[in-house]
């Protein structure tokens, strides 16, 4: 027995999101479809984290465990990837410790969420970003986005039902920068709600518009009402960047 | 009256290419409709040349001559993009002399074609470019392409029944090179024949896989036999990347 780790790209576009879903389709469900064929018979596959319908990956970490010996481990990377759509790629595969678990090895997720000036650059990448139709005021996002660097209980960003037992995460960085024709908002933490990323980027967005200051989302923050939160960003923008484990 | 100049980019995915066509939608017509509103009539755009359904441009360059005094050159930018769909976008807009007409005076061309390999690096951008199965050769892809520079009769990789009068073009440098996640395809030249660089692109890969020498493409240049060209690269590889004139 095996235990195999994949680091995974994907374009999320088309899927329910990452976790499988009794209805539609979603891309573990597409990966264990083909590990299943591979193995010809059910294969588990655990995944760091969900990610929500039409995010997408630049990273994301999963495992399985394996009885087949004849595929060296660096091997499945192919032989999964002969077997996935061409918006699902499997970046590398390695045989890693029997008691290695994607999900809860896992000790820092980023994400990154791309914004784009509607009326600047080329058109061709919008599909991947938020196009939106005001200036940017780097300085402000960013005095904004130090607002969530720490511990805090981010009930007043999760989603409505959220069933997490506590709503407090650690935040070690958050910071907008430009990268090529896109305005990226880079966030770094031990862990993430449910569309927690994408509602943090809404009303940062939404405040930096109004001009609103750092005292203005620490009492948002502290409030604890989903109501006072500003417009949850749409999902085509987020990529799951990185997950991060002692053995990297 | 005056004479604007507008640099377009835009996401060819949807259109029927550039120049108007009795049935279906192109950017030329799209444009047009957007500055008929504007001058409340019919105007003409004049476009530096066709690009084929599905190609996208970096900068195509257009211009068309106005009786509204109301509007300063540079703000027709604004007053356009505000009428067309996302996936055009007029980059910049200026007044030059009224002689200046963007197909006659435009003495250079350049193309982008972007390729990447199936199994490598994110499948995000994969509607931007040719996917291909196999490793690429850089050297080789540049031994073939030098083949190209000069003056060259390119009756072989004209598209069936153009109806060019002559196939005379002169190719002024045609380069392979890793571009972020792509390898790039860029060819410079006076002007090029309908689906010459698709043509092109498609046989330089299909002659790189097979390994054959300069020599044979040289030969096919001169046989002027389109039947022994390589299989057509796909549209959505191909961008107008620039056109230029003597007043840049």
């Amino acid at each position: 027995m095996r235990n195999i780790r994949l680091n995974i790209a994907y374009d999320g576009t088309k899927y329910c999101g990452w976790q499988i879903q009794p209805r539609d389709i979603t891309i573990q469900e597409v990966i264990e479809k083909a590990l299943s064929k591979i193995h010809k018979k059910k294969v588990d596959l655990i995944g760091s984290g969900r990610t929500d319908s039409g995010v997408h990956a630049d990273k994301q970490v999963a495992n399985f465990v394996t009885d087949i010996d004849s595929i060296p481990a660096n091997r499945f990377r192919a032989a999964i990837n002969s077997l996935l759509p061409l918006d699902i790629r499997v970046l590398s595969s390695r045989e890693v410790p029997l008691e290695f678990h994607s999900r809860f090895n896992a000790f820092r997720r980023t994400y990154k969420y791309y914004i784009k000036l509607a009326d600047v650059g080329h058109p061709r990448y919008r599909d991947f970003c938020y196009l939106v139709r005001r200036p940017l005021n780097l300085n402000l996002l960013n005095d904004l986005a130090r607002e969530l660097v720490g511990e805090h209980d981010f009930t007043t960003f999760a989603a409505a039902g959220d069933q997490a037992p506590t709503k407090i995460r650690t935040i070690y960085s958050a910071t907008f920068y430009p990268e090529g024709e896109f305005i990226v908002f880079k966030i770094c933490g031990n862990a993430f709600l449910q569309r927690m990323v994408r509602s943090l980027t809404g009303t940062l967005l939404d405040f930096s518009f109004k001009g609103k200051t750092p005292e203005d989302l620490r009492f948002i923050l502290l409030a604890k009402d989903r109501s006072l939160v500003g417009p949850t960003a749409p999902a085509r923008g987020l990529f799951l960047n990185n997950v991060e484990y002692p053995e990297d």
